[in-house]
């Protein structure tokens, strides 16, 4: 894969995808040449074989052409479909905020890429966005991690939500228990808790256990 | 344990404390008895003897009077010596200020009870106080739990200022390896790493492993 690709064979890759998905599910496609996928698309030859090149990590073999599911991952990796480095948040109060600021996730190459909240308002230059342009916009971006940022009372509705718009894997802030379909990760960061767990480590260090004597 | 004590008997408690320490550490005393304290103190027994029945959690012994290591534990106890649920923090920024009015800490009964940062400012009703005030405020708030929100290069001097000010348990948020004595507890929290797994697990269940084959 060159990695360099014109923004006119760029423009030709979803549809080289939504074609080669609809290959391997409706007709078991295992195998295919850029020649067929020319044929059936209407395109130049040279062109697509050129475009496929560009994409595939493995390449075609010079009989069997590629193998469809290996080309299939390598265009979704190569559109940005299997996006695992960008989030979208949900609440931008105190917390939210201090995470949508969080120089640190760049360390990781880790980036949060929309914001929604009740209050649409600009936030250290991100635009928060209203919940119900969530869908559209985790689409248009193929962000797949959400994290959770509101109330306990709403983080369900807005967890499902999420799941709605195409969301795999979800940091929940939310003290709250979450049901979340088995496919989805849910991964829950409870602050309070930490806090309770390093109070009560230091309550033990300390012998505070002498209180149990009250009981 | 009443529970209830008056203002005056409060005030003696820690005449009391620093004498029991006294006899237990240069003169290995092990029982002690109301009118042995109330007579080295030159103290009514029986104002002795009513103050340390409302403290002691076991109670004096008829012959013995009361263990003197128990004592102090439970004069510690009532003057909130072995706090371990009020916390002070360093580094009101963004992450700071949300830990700052964080509510879930109430839930588990905890409190951050001291702020300090370069900018003294009020954060959230919370007066902010400037670092060499730490040892002072620590001692008369009798904190135990530091939690620690500045920037990484800084890191390392709040958490030396932290512990010379009696600091036994540290919370890191900063992205940084702090050096503790063995007696200090240390949990960090790496947000930006927690995200990360989140992000990797994602990556592994959604087949992004396909880009091994990138190599």
């Amino acid at each position: 894969m060159t990695g360099t690709i014109s923004k006119q064979a760029l423009r030709r890759l979803p549809y080289y995808l939504e074609y080669l998905k609809k290959q391997r599910d409706e007709k078991q496609v295992v195998n295919i040449s850029a020649t067929i996928v020319a044929n059936d698309l209407h395109l130049n030859e040279v062109q697509v074989r050129k475009d496929l090149a560009a994409v595939s990590v493995t390449g075609g073999k010079p009989k069997t052409g590629y193998v469809i599911t290996e080309l299939i991952t390598d265009l979704e990796c190569f559109l940005g479909y299997n996006n695992t480095k960008e989030a979208i948040i949900a609440g931008v109060g105190k917390l939210g905020s201090a995470l949508l600021s969080y120089d640190e996730f760049a360390r990781y190459g880790l980036h949060i890429v929309a914001a929604f909240d009740t209050n649409e308002e600009i936030v250290d230059n991100v635009k928060i966005f209203p919940a119900k342009k969530m869908a559209d916009l985790c689409e248009r971006l193929h962000a797949h991690i959400g994290i959770i940022c509101v109330p306990p009372s709403q983080a369900q509705a807005v967890c499902d939500e999420m799941i709605k718009s195409g969301i795999l894997a979800i940091w929940n802030f939310a003290p709250t228990h979450l049901r979340v379909p088995p496919e989805v990760i849910l991964q829950n960061e409870n602050l309070a808790a930490s806090l309770a767990v390093l109070s009560q480590n230091l309550a033990i260090e300390i012998g505070e256990g002498s209180n149990d004597r009250k009981g």
